[in-house]
């Protein structure tokens, strides 16, 4: 495939890796990552068509350019080097909150930039980690800036469609408050029912391991996800998140009262509720 | 296998049914289901050797008997049919509160009584969603009320071992306690997940939708169990569980305090010491 789009891809960690994997074929394929390790192994192993040495020449390289980059890193990289993007091109990036990268996409108006969310994951990162098939199924926020040409808009879905996600416009602050419901507020529980059921003397934690199964399994899952990572994602959404948690906590009151109240019908009226929202859910998403 | 020791299942739901395939080849296998269907069914597949077709036989058919019932079915049936056990048998079950299960038991002091508790199950109820494999990897709590024999713990325990389960011994006190963290909180918080994201009008809902993915799935799966089973595991353990919510609630707290005063310092280290936690229960579970 000498011909057609390159994709130039800035971060080969779980997500950037990942989604070259899904691009080959499709589009021409350009990485970077501030690991020389990884730009080595994503030769080596076919993820990537050509790497490049500099975020200036990954800037360069692409008609669409994807930024798989802690937070605060797209923020930096738009800033110092959306100048180095060829005419025509498009930036986009698959941050976790679109609020504060779109701002500074925007202190450049020059700059064709249209935010990307691929609702995709584990709780491992690196390049290691990465597989073809984590973006499978997986359904794709595009948020487009104020004022962003549709032309741009289209070249971004048509992007994320081709690797076979379904994608879904929003703009950013409806983004924001919406992740910070479905995916920021669930990391910090599943944390702290880690901290609520394991943080004893270590010798009663091994009786409390004794007493985690499946279901903790899997509802501490995410709480096995990077520190620095969820630090930098709900420091960029705060107020979000705070209205998440209120919103949690309106329910986790009520489930308590009733417990306290002896009102068993009322609790097992709203856990019916519970679960026939999360089976309309998942019979859509068709997991 | 025409010899040794009887194991009379009473209950052939998703526990019940996965128990009796784990026992082939090991126990002679006897089941009894409320629902003629189940027991119809359980010959038909083999699950059971044979069916009995009242619950006295079956109390009376098994060296142990296993109740793998709805706690309060298990607490009237301790009662009402206890004395038609065989002497020397053992009865135990698979309730998931251990107290309110003893105290029936103990109204009459003749019966040999050992509670278990089986850490497995899945978010699917009934016979048609069984499958041998339920019980691989689980832990079970064999927990003996006071003045129990310890030949009838060592059976009880044995009977465990057998179908590949590990086995600790608890007071009902501090069981009821533990799975209140372990279990029946995060059942709690699941639910309250759930409607924290999906209980809003329909025509925002599918844009919510959109917004949850693995990591919602995972955090939220409990939520799709049975309400009816949950309603009468919670309402026979409320002091616990409420104690294990103010628990979770302070870790809550502080994580909400953290984000609210921009301590995020504080959180990531916080954040670090459950994925710390975490990390060690899966390494000593060997998920």
């Amino acid at each position: 495939m000498n011909e057609g789009p390159v994709i130039s891809v800035l971060g080969l960690g779980l997500l950037g890796a990942s989604f070259c994997m899904e691009l080959e074929g499709k589009y021409r394929r350009a990485g970077w990552s501030r690991n020389p390790e990884n730009r080595r192994k994503a030769m080596e192993k076919g993820v990537v068509e050509f790497t490049v040495d500099t975020p200036e020449e990954a800037f360069a390289a692409g008609d669409i350019i994807v930024l798989c980059l802690p937070i605060p890193v797209i923020m930096e990289y738009i800033r110092k080097y959306a100048s180095y993007m060829k005419p025509g091109a498009v930036l986009t990036d698959i941050g976790s909150v679109k609020g504060v990268i779109e701002q500074a996409a925007l202190e450049n108006p020059g700059v064709h930039f249209i935010g990307s969310h691929p609702m995709a994951g584990t709780e491992k990162n690196g390049f290691d980690n990465a597989f073809k098939g984590l973006y499978h199924n997986a359904d794709v926020f595009v948020v487009p800036p104020p004022g962003a040409e549709e032309a741009d808009i289209v070249k971004v879905e048509e992007m994320w469609q081709k690797i076979g996600t379904r994608t879904t416009r929003i703009d950013s602050k409806n983004h924001d408050e919406l992740v910070a419901g479905t995916s920021h507020v669930p990391h910090i529980l599943a944390s702290a029912t880690t901290l609520g059921v394991l943080d004893v003397p270590e010798e009663e934690r091994i009786t409390r391991f004794s007493g985690c199964a499946t279901g903790f399994r899997d509802s501490s899952r995410v709480a096995s996800s990077s520190p620095v990572m969820w630090r930098e994602i709900v420091e960029q959404n705060t107020t979000a998140v705070l209205t998440a948690l209120t919103e949690l906590r309106k329910h986790l009151d009520e489930f308590e009262n009733m417990v306290r109240n002896g009102d068993f019908d009322g609790f097992e009226k709203k856990f019916a509720k519970g679960k026939e929202l999360r089976d309309q859910w998942i019979r859509w998403k068709k997991y």
